[in-house]
């Protein structure tokens, strides 16, 4: 079928290519023209000549609400607009009213699966309305990979990016789970060929996973990380995870540590622990480094 | 080749019956007869006929060491002792040492698996001498899965077991990271299909794992968990993992984490949050249930 | 100076008594009449006969936005609302610009204290204009305690509350240690006389302090603590510092780990261990409980 | 009454001195001849002409064994050795039989205090038997603070050292829970002026403790702390704490985190988290900084 796809960067232009091959005809914009197939989003939205229309937008997370009102503003009674990128949940549900209220359908999809999914196909979770869900599914069978897994239509508008959130929450726990065993493995004198522990656990081990299968590709280019510094961005999933355990008063020890880890990655000195040496220095007289 | 096996239970029978599917010679001992080749550890000795003789130890924790010595005792020069329970791997260097005095060789093999090892072969990680480790290279082609992972001769005597301590570590995170997500997943009411979103996860996604698999497939028999108590043990590793984190003075927030939930997991009742309700209840006149 | 308080609670009622007892002319309102000095709001705005009128709300968090509106209503240019609740501090600022629109100047004052405030004197930390924390100056000494200590202008409008929901973080963190540091000392069996320990730490030990003396006061009551179940409330302010923590990127592993221990003391069961049980299960054959 | 002090470094000089004060008479023994009263540990011995003689070591943990050796050795029958040092408590027990077999009596006795404890008195906390705590209780009252409080017999030999240790973890935790609050106020724009608000805590407030009065004293000299290194070592008594959590499963998620805290800030880089962003290259493109 027809889709025009907003935003070609690594998630966008990859995804352009696996619905290619998958026969189905994209048209692309972006604002970088030489992986534009368009000039504009107007010029998209008039190559775009089955009904419904179908626009997905996949750019990054501060300007999708004015691009997704851009496109919309072009679209009319029956078409449908996907968001595909990392949007926080709560946006979906009004901005399905504001589309709604034109008679738009809209649909929040949460991606996974990286630089990896144009040749693993994307594991995609799907928020909102039934039917429109049904029209948009030949795009999801050929973005998804074969066989049974990598879809579910995770409920009402919000859902799908809710599921996404939680995906990358988890995501960050596994991460430094992994993390925390390769510096404890590091720090031992016990283990003599690391990465080669890492590697055996590719198959027939509990721990089994592709995180695990990347990490043992890090390996084989760099076997103790020395070139890499340890600091790490977080997006907004992780956060959001957080702020709904805390809503929602669910525990949430692991995923939070991972978080905070990459906040702690990120700074040059830790000012909790510029206090914990003051207060060393004033009732123990231990002495402090200067800052 | 030959091999003695002391300890057919969960771990020990299925791996007989995978040596024995390669064409391995297996005398099995076992102190329940009906699962038990031979009626002693001496009877099994001597069935071996091969040279060296090849013993391979799987049996609880707490039994190992008596274990291990009984079968040194009947054993000779160039015989070998494998370890493949979960001691920990401070126990070998001396076990290595004591049998060594005899000329007897010992390795220590960390195991991973579960019961799905039969089929789909073990992850061994072994501490030892080289030519030990060459001796009994049948048995690990045997164990383990076909292709090129699953195998690592980690290091000297103990990096085998300290690997296995590592792995069981990193599995406790990993298992909470997933735990957490389904937590919070089940405690929000954007997802309609909690068990629906995990399976999309299985192919595709970053978090695609065998552990996932297993909590589908949990998922597939109890959507809600609603028929399994939140109550869970914890073996040796986990908690050697954290000793060793203090020793090495390397920080372990998540594995931590996910340590304590377990002793949690197994409270009637928290001491900790009786002293703080009774703070609550002294500084701000909060009620207190009673206990 | 003359005072509007409205909200005779456990702090209302004991903040009047410490400013009466001052000198102070402290005309007071809630809805029990028994308690009451009025029949009502606009009663309560007619008493006050000097000017500036200044009018304290301390009220629960979920009734002090209507509260200030109607008390607002009552006043006039010049006068003065205080909010000395546990307000979120991002309302503060919305709301002296509403009040400050009709020329009604606004506090916000984070009170620390409890039921010990009318004895001792509460901590104050004060947000808004000097102009205003000047006029009030008196109503601040008479309920801080005596000497150097107890008050602070923190900032503008919101710093008071944010200074109190920071400082209410830090409690959970400090009750959380001392805490666990009881859990421990009870399930090891080294110390005999666990209170008489807590006891000598209450003076010439780097733990002193006023929480540790209340811990002392409630093991004098009940040693064990066997009477008191291990359930404790979570009030907007430790769930409010975790989310500025994520916020801002500040790692905040301790203060998170006390309010995810309230969460769990008020489960009966854990969702997460639910998933974790299923795995092991899963994996290693591992028995469940039943749910 | 007569007392033998060995060690006269920060905590024992003190002690020397308080006791002297108090008037008791010390024999001070220090390898730094400018401190010593004595040239050798045999003169402090012969010049204790009191019976029973008692003598108190305070050195560096890793010294105390050899020290008390040496000691004992110029000791009889009815003499007393005390521990005040930072032992682990599971020496304290073989130490005593050991000394206990030649008839001499051993005190294990946790001291809390810091530089303060001259002026303010030392919390004591006492293993052994009550005869023998009975014989010195003169130089714990005169070390104590006055009043009812600083001093207990916590339990048997070892039970003073555990009651420091949890002491100690505690402490870890109160300091971490002030810390994390300051780097929040400091991160936050709301607070205007951070040390205000610290100082305001000191009477009044739920959060007041000797330890809040330190760290006011810290934010007088340095108010952002700006010249202060986010670097601190821990000492025995912190790991001992968490050491013994995983052996009674006793979640201690606070105190832990404290400490892996104080691991994190001794790194230049977290191996843990080259692994994260190895990881998030692999699989998302993410950029990497280079180690």
């Amino acid at each position: 079928m027809q889709l025009g796809l907003v935003g070609l960067g690594r998630m966008g232009g990859n995804m352009r290519d696996r619905l290619r091959a998958a026969g189905h005809e994209v048209v692309g914009y972006d604002h970088h023209p030489e992986v534009s197939d368009v000039s504009s989003l107007s010029e998209l939205v008039e190559k775009l000549t089955e009904s419904p229309r179908v626009v997905w937008v996949m750019v990054p997370a501060h300007v999708t609400e004015s691009t997704i009102d851009e496109v919309a503003a072009l679209l009319s009674e029956g078409d449908i607009v996907i968001d595909g990128g990392n949007s926080r949940f709560s946006d979906d549900q009004p901005r399905a009213e504001r589309l709604g209220a034109r008679g738009i359908g809209y649909l929040d999809v949460g991606v996974s699966g990286g630089v990896w999914g144009k040749q693993n196909g994307y594991a995609l979770m799907v928020g909102g309305e039934k039917a429109d869900v049904d029209k948009c599914m030949p795009l999801f069978e050929a973005l998804k990979p074969a066989g049974e897994f990598g879809f579910a239509h995770a409920g009402k508008h919000g859902a799908g990016h809710y599921a996404k959130m939680v995906h990358n929450g988890i995501e960050y726990g596994l991460m430094h789970a992994y993390a925390e065993g390769f510096e404890l493995l590091q720090a031992a004198e016990m283990v003599e060929d690391v990465p080669a522990v890492f590697k055996s656990w590719r198959e027939g081990s509990v721990v089994k996973s592709w995180l695990l299968d990347l990490l043992d590709r890090a390996l084989d280019e760099d076997p103790t990380l020395a070139g890499i510094k340890g600091y790490a961005e977080d997006t907004g999933e992780g956060r959001w995870t957080v702020d709904e355990a805390i809503r929602l008063a669910v525990p949430l020890h692991v995923i939070s540590a991972s978080l905070f880890a990459r906040f702690e990655s990120r700074q040059d000195d830790s000012p909790a622990m510029k206090a914990v040496a003051a207060l060393r220095n004033q009732f123990g007289g231990h002495a402090v480094k200067k800052g």
